[in-house]
């Protein structure tokens, strides 16, 4: 059993509109290739800047989850929408809502890690200035069986995927938009790493690299089969990759190698 | 604060002997050349092979155990023994001694993940056929901080590495034989996402491949930093390979990136 994934690597300008025509076109692009799930990068539709989010933020009955919800209608896909800035009771998020083949909301994941960091010569960022943090893992059952989704520096936080794989997780989606430094040094060992801990694949979607832009977007979106190796990978500019998920591959793989099998959690629960 | 770290990847015979005088041998070189802690790979004083672990295992008063003990002493080192086929109780465990300057014993860590993999055209093995697991995890107390050491295997099990630094440890310390082909596709991943993930230094310490033996070990030893990056590293062949464990640099690191404060264990309790 094996189902194509779609990952939109599209490149996010300040101009909402223009962010959602050029969504709307890549996932209709990725499904009319044939992908069956197909995901957005984090904040699609708004430049990734604290001072944007709260003018940007909708929430659920806004127009961009109508747009999601009917794309994913229409074309029979599931759809992870990338994320987006949320408003829920004054409070802004980084949200990514879930649709099935019929456009209903399955799942919606608000960022549980807020990016917080100070690299010395390098990127200084304080989401928390501006956003308010998430309080559940989220994984969704679909026909293909059970997805994680996580957004960006949620994968920083091994406990987070591995509980997604214990929780029966095939596939795990990350909308993420790395900075350049951080991507250099850590996005292709991160995204494999989990895989082969976990024994799934592991689909990461950035936005692409906007020169111009607010925000410098390492790019470099991918999927990585249960082995850690690549299936589809890219660079910095705009394309939208496609990797087939295979579960009968990824059973053999833990039939050979039974990790999960194999952890001792009476051990790693900790006296202290 | 700064130490230096030696790493024997030392070629490991059928002779019980000749891999005792090996290792003392090279034990010495690395304490001459000013190595603090040092490290022997995994089942250095027996081949690696089930059916010998019970004819090399030795009990703590033995043998090697003495050896070990008194080179300690005298050089005045930090010395992780590797491991041994060690019997107690007729089980037989995959053992590492660890020894402070004074020879002392401060701590012994037995393989927790014992080795049961088939994989497909590639190499089968059932290590729990002759071995028993470890119950407990390991880190012990030096002047330069906590040390964690683990063997092989478990180092496939981030929830391990993970306690290990949650428990103060700044370095681990990993003996161990991967396979070729494990080692092919997961060695330097595996090793550097555990010091990204954890920010702390991680050391693998392999024997090296004795292409006449019983055992292809994939050697590779290596030192990993805090950031990700190889410090040391080496390919298939006998040596020492050396790095400065910088906790200065550790900390920097972690001031930067405040990973372990930034967990949410509250949300990575599973429900079921």
């Amino acid at each position: 059993m094996s189902f194509k994934l779609g990952l939109c690597q599209m490149r996010v300008k300040t101009d909402k509109a223009v962010n959602l025509a050029k969504g709307e076109a890549m996932i209709r692009e990725a499904a009319h290739r044939g992908a069956q799930v197909i995901s957005l990068p984090e904040i699609f539709n708004c430049p990734y800047s604290g001072k944007f989010f709260r003018d940007y933020a909708e929430d659920q009955s806004g127009p961009t989850v109508a747009l999601l919800s009917s794309l994913a209608k229409e074309l029979s896909i599931y759809l992870i929408g990338g994320s987006m800035p949320e408003i829920a009771e004054d409070l802004i998020y980084n949200t990514s809502f879930i649709f099935d083949r019929k456009g209903n909301i399955i799942g919606k994941h608000r960022k549980i890690h807020l990016f917080d960091i100070d690299v010395k010569e390098g990127i200084s960022m304080k989401e928390s200035d501006t956003l308010s943090a998430g309080d559940h893992m989220t994984v969704v059952d679909t026909e293909y069986g059970k997805i994680g989704v996580a957004i960006c520096y949620d994968v920083r936080f091994p406990e987070l995927i591995r509980n997604m794989a214990l929780d029966g997780a095939n596939l795990v989606i990350l909308p993420a938009a790395f900075t350049f430094i951080t991507g250099v040094a850590h996005w292709d060992l991160t995204m494999r790493a989990r895989a082969v801990d976990n024994q799934i694949y592991f689909a990461a979607v950035s936005p692409a690299r906007d020169q111009d832009g607010h925000y410098q977007a390492y790019g470099h979106s991918c999927i990585v089969t249960p082995w850690g190796e690549f299936c589809a990978k890219t660079d910095f500019r705009e394309s939208i990759i496609y990797g087939d998920i295979d579960i009968d591959y990824l059973n053999s793989v833990r039939d050979q190698l039974p990790l999960l099998q194999h952890r001792r959690p009476d051990i790693y629960r900790r006296s202290k």
